[in-house]
């Protein structure tokens, strides 16, 4: 059953075996194939999604007509479009599996309802919030101070599993690089 | 005292009077000039911070030894580098104040110890974290499919106020343009 996103919680706050009951009440955990889409545009994102394994993507279509790649998330990262999921808005934007993956996914109501059971875990999704924010902190500032090409050594260095698990197109895309140009990069320096 | 803190998180949970005093005894407010410093690096960020009143920025020096912001904040914003508070690493940022301002602060210890005593604010700091994550997606996204150009008018209509009252350069910083294009843009079209 869903043991990573228990054991993602257990990093942050106690758990026992009847706080997991209730947990497992108001998640729900499906199977995706790859390339499966878990959110479109132009519904309302209704959900929180964590990765138990696999790999997501999460994209718009911008005024060219082009997949404009903004997120990607790996096993226990969360994922969702927070301004559509606060403020019950139609999102922009699409969520699709980039491997064969099992998602957690827990709808607003839900969240309220296992936080009002176990207001415990309001500490859990503060702190998983706060991380989240300080991770947008981080990659504006890289953003702001390196090159299109800076970034993108960065971007492999910092994470080597995703550049073998995402296909180049993709990262191309989130690094704002034509493929060509990625690919030359990394027949280049890698 | 700190009415308008009081008030912003009775928007999104109840206090009643003895909350308040507990509130109190673990914030500290203080007075600051225009121009003063809340925040130096390469001190590790110990606090969060929430403008009571007047104005912020937040701004790291870049490798030409140019002063970049990154962010501003306004009454009701909560600020920090949270990678280093949560991290206790030092901080590349410094906060400064733009206007004379009031400002709140608390230490990531008295913040551990107000949340033990009213985990209620669990909530509070959850959904304030949540609207930060909320806004650096849309951030994010205006940045992939806007201009310079496109992201200034957005950024003068949605937040007119800000224009006036912070200085021309600092937004020419933020918006990454020169202040001679921000004033030639200005002149155009505002």
């Amino acid at each position: 059953m869903n043991n990573n996103i228990i054991q993602h919680i257990r990093k942050f706050i106690d758990l026992n075996d009847s706080d997991e009951v209730a947990i497992n009440k108001y998640i729900e955990t499906h199977q995706f194939e790859k390339k499966e889409f878990i959110m479109h545009e132009p519904k309302v994102c209704k959900h929180l999604y964590f990765v138990e394994k696999g790999c997501l993507r999460m994209y718009f279509i911008n005024k060219k007509g082009v997949e404009q790649i903004t997120q990607f998330a790996l096993e226990g990262w969360w994922i969702s479009d927070y301004q559509s999921f606060m403020n019950n808005t139609p999102s922009d934007y699409y969520i699709q599996t980039i491997e064969e993956s099992t998602i957690v996914s827990i709808d607003n109501q839900n969240l309220d309802k296992l936080l009002n059971e176990l207001p415990q875990l309001e500490r859990y999704f503060r702190l998983i919030m706060q991380r989240a924010v300080a991770g947008a902190q981080h990659r504006s500032k890289l953003l702001y101070e390196m090159s299109k090409e800076e970034f993108f050594f960065h971007f492999s260095s910092s994470f080597p599993e995703f550049m073998l698990r995402v296909p180049q197109y993709m990262i191309a895309s989130y690094l704002g690089l034509t493929p060509e140009y990625l690919s030359e990069l990394r027949k280049k320096y890698i």
